[in-house]
């Protein structure tokens, strides 16, 4: 269930909903939601319960009966697509129904030069938003970890350069302040899905968030993780798949698109694919971004480098210059032959919790 | 290592081939390529033994090092794609580059109103190759095990009546006689991908066949068991991704897309998508179908069924005739949207070995 | 549900049976069971119609209401656990409570002289049932298929020169008859555990029959698929579990012991335990071989070869003679160590249908 | 590689071999193991080089070869098992060979009564480490999220009530310090496997360490998870596999007991199995810990509770206080019973870093 208060009900208010439903042996989780104070249960109160609290808790609006374990991402909650807004002013981007959008840029910012090459081509070949891994999450201790703050400012200023928003993976909590000071989306990795206290610090610093899915995470357990991060009242996340787990050697990972098609059923957040983690291999990227088009995906984020031979990190999967300009002619190209199918229903914006 | 024995070799000839490679302790498999005898080998001949090959046996007419455990099926053995021709006279239809091809019908076949009533549903949408099931392979021997020959001679009558070339699932060896009469293309289902004396059968059968991947087979587990029918002279073969065992429960499988793309580079074979196995889930079929065109598939597999609800097998996941006129209009308005991106390639025709 | 007929009852019974059942929109499946006809049901019977069909069909004994999709093979139909007996006279084993046994062989029979070798070794280790594969489901095409008849004749051969009962795979329907003919226990393979003509074919043979799960099955889908062999009237059944498919290349599968102790909890059939293709390397055999024991199993089948490093095949998982002596030490030692906690319930016997 | 300086080495003369190797277009990473400076790399150092090294730097003593990717976890570098010194005093537990470990208590520290009444059972059972989680990781923002700091405060003061070490889980990198303080052993969970921050600073909290295997991390990427521990200079590190994903829905993830075996192999480092995380079910806890002790594991990790029905978290997999006496002395049984296959190897004690 989820409880929502009147707008502009004090704390003290939210306090009082919970210490009731404690009387009663239910327990109340305090979240925010769309500038509301809301409160959320996962026991059910039937509707005697319910004509109780309205009556002893007068500062409470509504009383929704959403199903799903996950609340304010439930498409229960929620039924039309929300879009995300991205970065401000010239360099403002939707990520939603009615647009596709393509992240592009370097697996790893390595140098002044070889970010401003690469975010000069990322630009001409019409994506959208800059990506750049300035924190590296590497298996081995004993791979490059990236150039971190440093490599947050070269970004930044990539960005305001080709007028790109800029969207970079944080890692620990301790540097949350750092990337939400200069990126315009904190990108939460596969591998911390369910760092709990990584999902509420990213949720608190109020900016979008793009949230990929753990390499085995069913789709319960990726909503729940997004879960973690609206309950801050923030909703501005996106999600994106990455690929889950495989058997087969050929390929990094398996890109459950699938999955992505019914993750937009039970959710109004928007979802975008990674064909390049997904697959590891340069010449499964195009065909790859392209189905994430045809299925309806609100956008894809592919790295990119000028010299792919010469990356420090995952250059067999990162794509030419002029592979992305193709590709991203080619996704535009599809989501025109596709429209008449989704027909994209109206969508209401998120507007980031002042 | 692949071994081409002169137009007209006989026998006696193949014989005498594996029997000098006896003698220095290789052992030579026979097998038919293209109408001429070959021998292959998963050991490799030096330069040395090459020379000697001929000099002992010279029928041979050419040696070719193929490094994949497949020899047959690999692209280093035929880098052009191939085109399989599938059915006769108006009701030919051609599957490989350069086509899309829609094959649609009922999971099961149910009695002669049902099969007729989705033949002219089939037809009418734009599909080109009818299914049906008339031996089912059901999980519990509680459940409907199909029509049997009466469902292939339904089958049959209804390809006739609305020229529709026609597939169906042959499960033993007993029936591949049977099913290779009534239908054009012989269906070897996922759960008996590598049931190798049924390849053997059906690959004797002389008819094009459609080769399902196993819930966890590896891409060369699955060209192997394509290689099982490709050496007893039948190029027929038709690669079929339905979806690999996953461990979300939202999704009835995970269809593998990238293991398509993958699986393309390394054979000439054609392959095809099954997005209603795949899922199980009518809601998915009609974007996973759209992500198979996107990829450069050679078509796509899908049920349909007039009245789901009524479905006898697999009503779940059985489209509608109005979503089944959609999705072959939009499969098309996809293709051509990347018809420049994949850009085709020449094909030679198979020709069935006489 | 399931309709147990009384002793006697003629196929015409059955026949009315299912034919009232079908007066009522209910689909009833004729079975053997313990010398009994009986007739199973997916769909429940409320106690009117059970009042109503014990009057209309006086032969019916009683009607158990079993809610497991498998019937015959569930533990709510027979709740103590089964004895399957192997072989005859001085080479007869019992499979399941109080027993531990272990299956031991090459994994192909190559020779004569490479067999008697082994089953020798097998026989002085201690273990009880000798295991030999004359027809070999394998990967490629172009690998050794097996011995074929010869095999099997030299694998009776063994098995009465050492007082061995003996077990080999069945891949075909066509072998059915000759595997019956020489063997003690038909192997129906991983591969070909939802090749359900071939378990049925099998089950007809009146010979114990060993069911590997299949690589991606869930329990509910090997204990289905048992009941096609125990619908035919043969209850001689045994289960085992030989790894399934996983995503670390170190081991060729993953060994599922969680998943044997769950299906015990769930069927009263004896579960016995692979390691060698499990794990594909020999260091690995022994500790999981020992670990079977510790969770209740009612046995082990493991590859021996007194030479493995010439074996034909699987050779990198095959144990060697003074491991096997070993390892049947150990796993009589664990047993013992374990009984307590296990005390195994009385069992009885399982006749075969005659 | 691996390039040991001689003991006393400062920082400085480490900064000068990386500057060396720099030189030469290496990269190598300064870490510490047995109280000496190291510094690894993962590009090969020929002869030559090796010789140059030695003799421009003279304060390396050794240049190991060691080709895992891991180093200081790999069984190359200490061929020995390791033996983990926990706690002090008559609260300290050896984990490693000779000696088979059993962690236990309740999931989650719920209060005063409920951990003072378990811990006494764990005494009384004969298990050796209390565990007890005061920081939950859980997959729903809206389920209890445990006690905090004052669980570990409760938790310390139990295991000194009854001369117990304690082991619990830190999420993150703020209660590190705490975690150190009140606990014997830090416990970094599945989920947080590759929280690459978080495991550098466990290891540098200089106490034991408990690493968990993430559910879809394959066996070198846990070993290099470990790295990053060891590679502080903290190698007091005990590996936990805990079940790895699935596709059947019967258990809550796969115990995987052959890749315990296969990374005993690969590395000196104790691993211990989790049955109950493992199943999620009651009745498969005590066949799968007797199992952990039948592949020679240096112990496991059980939840119980006196009263699982009331628990907040996993009570369907807590075991009843009976079930831990039986499981405690099942497990010494088998332990005994397989002592001669194992035959332990001497070992030399890890001493914590000064």
């Amino acid at each position: 269930m989820l409880i929502i208060l009147q707008a502009g009900s004090t704390t003290e208010e939210v306090e009082q909903v919970v210490a009731e439903l404690a009387g009663v042996s239910v327990t109340g989780y305090p979240a925010r939601s769309r500038g509301r104070e809301v409160v959320c249960l996962t026991q059910h109160l039937n509707m005697e319960l319910r004509t109780w609290l309205h009556a002893v808790c007068p500062q409470v609006e509504r009383i929704l009966d959403i199903k799903a374990p996950y609340k304010l991402a439930s498409a229960e909650y929620r039924p039309e697509p929300s879009t995300v807004v991205v970065g401000q002013g010239n360099r403002q981007v939707r990520v939603g129904p009615g647009q596709f959008v393509v992240m592009a840029g370097p697996c790893t910012i390595e140098s002044e030069e070889q970010l401003f090459q690469t975010a000069a081509l990322v630009k001409q070949a019409g994506a959208n938003i800059l990506r750049g891994g300035a924190f590296k999450p590497r298996t081995s201790p004993y791979s490059f970890q990236g150039m971190g703050v440093e490599g947050l400012k070269l970004l930044q200023r990539a960005g305001h350069t080709y007028n790109l928003p800029t969207v970079t993976e944080v890692m620990e909590s301790a540097y949350v302040d750092a990337v939400a000071e200069y990126a315009d989306i904190l990108q939460v990795g596969a591998r911390n899905m369910q760092n709990f206290p990584l999902l509420r610090e990213v949720g608190l610093a109020g900016k979008p968030v793009l949230l990929k899915r753990g390499p085995s995470a069913t789709l319960e357990e990726w909503l729940m993780a997004a879960e973690y991060i609206l309950s801050t009242g923030n909703e501005q996340v996106i999600l994106c798949e990455r690929g889950i787990k495989g058997f087969d050697p050929t390929t990094r990972n398996v890109l459950d698109l699938g999955g992505v098609v019914a993750v937009q059923e039970k959710t109004h957040l928007p979802v975008i694919v990674d064909p390049s983690h997904a697959t590891g291999k340069r010449s499964l990227v195009t065909p790859l971004g392209l189905a994430a088009a045809a299925i309806g995906a609100n956008g894809i984020m592919v790295e990119c480098h000028p010299h792919p031979e010469q990356a420090l990190c995952d250059g067999a999967q990162s794509i030419l210059p002029e592979q992305l300009t193709e590709l991203v002619k080619g996704v535009h190209s599809v989501t025109a032959a596709v429209r008449d199918i989704y027909e994209p229903e109206e969508s209401s914006e998120v507007e980031v919790a002042a």
